[in-house]
């Protein structure tokens, strides 16, 4: 790296860092004023910064420039993740998930476990102003049965954006459902029959090792790690021990780590699938919700023989009331047609009819820019907050995108007491457990999700965490 | 009966109408004008009219009287539906479902395919009024997700109405869904597994026919009477042969016949699946849209232990587009709760307030008097219709609710040659193949909806109908 140019600068910025010159948290010269002063092209500025924020040490922020990453006052370090694969087992889904679901829905409690959006941004009366505007105006009753496929306008607007993931599709190639969480179902349903191995990350998703156990399926959990995704070694050679028929993941800003799947790897995945000829179904509910200034390419924008099915919905990016989702399943699409119409006959009109305005002249993307400024600064908050409350040994995960972290307590904390106790106090939190198939797993680890504004009473509940693990130890 | 008083005058009325002194279609003497031009009690009127009414002969219309009930040209008969219990069979779909739905979801065919409500009724602006009202005045976006049972104001109206069915039960003890479809799937998922034997009646709504088969599952077709619904008998003898896991029927109202199964057979179901200890699904989703004054009770109604888990919606009474439905799980609750929260996390909160709404007070039981009275009315005119066009040897059922009537060809002509042609003149009807697992059945009967006003160019279509099946012959 020395020897070049880019290298060069990369070096010198690196030791104004290590030097305290530039702190973290603070802006980085800009791109155009570092050129000029280097005499040296806009282009080679950017590779150095580049090669900077591939190492983690610096990020971009939308519309503001570099920045030096911010480190919690004890020094950040990412979650350890167990890096062997397991067997593939029966998903023994904890009951623990519905008493956290039915606590959510109740306002007494101070909530870090479901993952939902923030509720403080404006796009929440923008859509109730859609809405009235779409009953005046759209027929959406007394006319029968949508089309299997769902409402074109949305398709529209979702084979539109589909493009910014590298996705080129047409409407008629989307299919509109319920939600992700549906279209997943729709897809696994399509795809596998009981017995049938399904390849997920470790940790993952409670919601998804719920669908895998509900049709009789085994998960086989991938390591992943928290700042790149599933191992695609690790799944290569689960591909050469079992018989591995859909892989089901979320490359971009997974949950519960928040980890994005380099690009690289992206393509590496999609050449496994394709060597092995097993489907894969992309969950890219997050997508758009990453920090950086592009979303990053979906899995299934290298993906040129339709084995890819991309999974999303509003849920996460607008609002989960919204009910509204779809799936892009390439070569499945008549399975997946016909699933979803045994499933539900078809889906109601009026919201993807309201969800089609909204992506189309509804502000969606002023919307989103918002919404990743905040939820990156309020993981930010997160992150110091935790530092600061919660014993030295604690380990946390930096989401680029998302809102969901993970955390790693001390050696010899627990978990589930840790969320026992938490929910005496009137704090809620996702005990480690719940995010993986083999029950003794990530017994000491909590999903956090961080989409609140930080009021007093969250920060103080941070507290109140922090030290109920300290009690314990 | 000739030595009873009433089986006196309800002899005497039988002679009066093969007389011609009251024909088809024609009012009889009121209760009260009989009571005293013939000098007896009211209860013995009563009685000589239920009689008649038992035979089929004379109907009732609510808040009208009793009438002559209507013969077609050819006289009325029913269709004979095929009295052997057919062995257990996987469920081979038909594509054409699919085929049939894509094509009613186009404005181009005169449609008498899909079960949808009529569309002319004044509920769909109320409706769209009762939307806009919640929009402006409750709370349902930014709200995160509902409790995993729903939302509380529309188990409350559910658990009210429910009481009209016979059915005593508190609004914790009703699951909210996306539709009674959906509903239904949920059951078969938590109650079943793939290779369990269904029974169902014979025909049976493809609907139904088409989960049994996604989700891996065998059905058995019980015989099923044009008016009074599965053959008990038959069902007993289908328990005695095979471990039948689940009873799955359409009890008030069944489609494709519009049978109305009677109060009696309802208990004798009830206690064959309590000597076999087996859960039955009731789908009741005609249940409010019989032509009688009260509506029938439901087989859940005379369900002690809780083994009835009755599934409905508002699709053929309101509106298909609302998206909601309901079941009451009686003992499978929590496994019922479970696979909603699986299948779609929760569902949207806006049209379930909609609908409570509309339940409350929306006027939804003055929407229900004229929709019955109108479907009976479009009924009439159907079977009217079908002996003025069709040739002579066709039958016809006559539904007691509901808007779909079976029809049974003349020997020698064929349903699917007839939905070609007719789709060849842009007229879509339903085949009989569709409603039986056995592709070899109902081959010269077809399904017809009648929801719709009998405008010009429908009555037009009934006659091209008729033209096109005489052609076969």
């Amino acid at each position: 790296m020395e020897t070049t140019l880019y290298g060069k600068i990369a070096n010198q910025i690196i030791g104004q860092i290590r030097a305290g010159i530039f702190k973290p948290g603070e802006k980085l010269p800009s791109v155009r004023s570092l050129s000029r002063k280097r005499s040296v092209s806009i282009s080679t500025i950017l590779t150095a910064y580049g090669i900077l924020e591939d190492q983690g040490l610096v990020e971009v922020r939308p519309k503001s420039g570099y920045y030096v990453r911010r480190v919690p006052v004890h020094e950040h370090r990412p979650p350890a993740i167990s890096q062997r694969t397991s067997v593939p087992r029966k998903v023994a889904t904890p009951q623990r998930v519905m008493e956290v679901m039915r606590d959510s829905s109740s306002p007494q409690f101070i909530s870090f476990a479901a993952a939902l959006p923030g509720t403080d941004f404006p796009v929440i009366h923008q859509l109730k102003r859609i809405f009235a505007r779409v009953i005046r105006s759209a027929p959406f009753l007394g006319i029968g049965y949508d089309s299997p496929k769902g409402s074109e306008p949305l398709r529209r607007q979702v084979a539109r954006r589909a493009l910014d993931a590298g996705i080129l599709c047409s409407p008629e190639e989307i299919i509109t459902t319920a939600g992700c969480q549906s279209a997943i179902g729709l897809c696994l349903r399509a795809l596998t029959s009981a017995g049938d191995i399904i390849a997920v990350e470790t940790p993952c998703y409670y919601g998804l090792l719920q669908q895998i156990e509900a049709y009789g399926l085994k998960a086989i959990e991938i390591p992943s790690d928290a700042e790149r995704g599933m191992s695609i070694d690790a799944l290569r050679l689960a591909f050469e021990q079992w018989p591995i028929k859909v892989v089901l993941s979320i490359p971009s800003y997974s949950n519960p780590l928040g980890a994005l799947m380099p690009s690289q790897h992206k393509q590496q995945l999609v050449s496994l699938i394709e060597q092995y000829d097993v489907p894969m179904i992309e969950d890219d509910i997050y997508g758009e919700l990453g920090y950086q200034d592009r979303r990053p390419p979906a899995v299934k924008s290298f993906d040129r023989h339709g084995r890819v099915l991309l999974c999303s919905s509003t849920s996460k990016t607008l609002e989960p009331q919204l009910g509204v989702g779809w799936v892009i399943p390439g070569r499945y699409q008549e399975q997946i047609e016909y699933q979803k119409f045994i499933n539900s006959v078809s889906i109601s009109r009026l919201p993807q009819l309201a969800v089609a305005e909204m992506l189309d002249h509804g502000g969606y993307d002023r919307h989103l820019r918002l919404a990743r400024e905040s939820y990156r600064q309020r993981r930010d908050r997160l992150i110091d907050l935790v530092g600061q409350y919660f014993p030295g040994e604690t380990r946390i995960s930096r989401p680029q995108g998302g809102f969901v972290a993970w955390i790693q307590l001390p050696r010899g904390a627990s978990a589930l007491q840790l969320y026992l106790d938490a929910r005496e106090e009137g704090i809620l939190i996702s005990p480690g457990e719940l995010f993986s198939a083999n029950s003794g797993k990530y017994q000491s680890s909590i999903r956090l999700t961080y989409s609140d504004a930080w009021t007093a009473s969250r920060i103080e509940a941070v507290k109140t965490l922090g030290e109920l693990v300290a009690r314990q130890l």
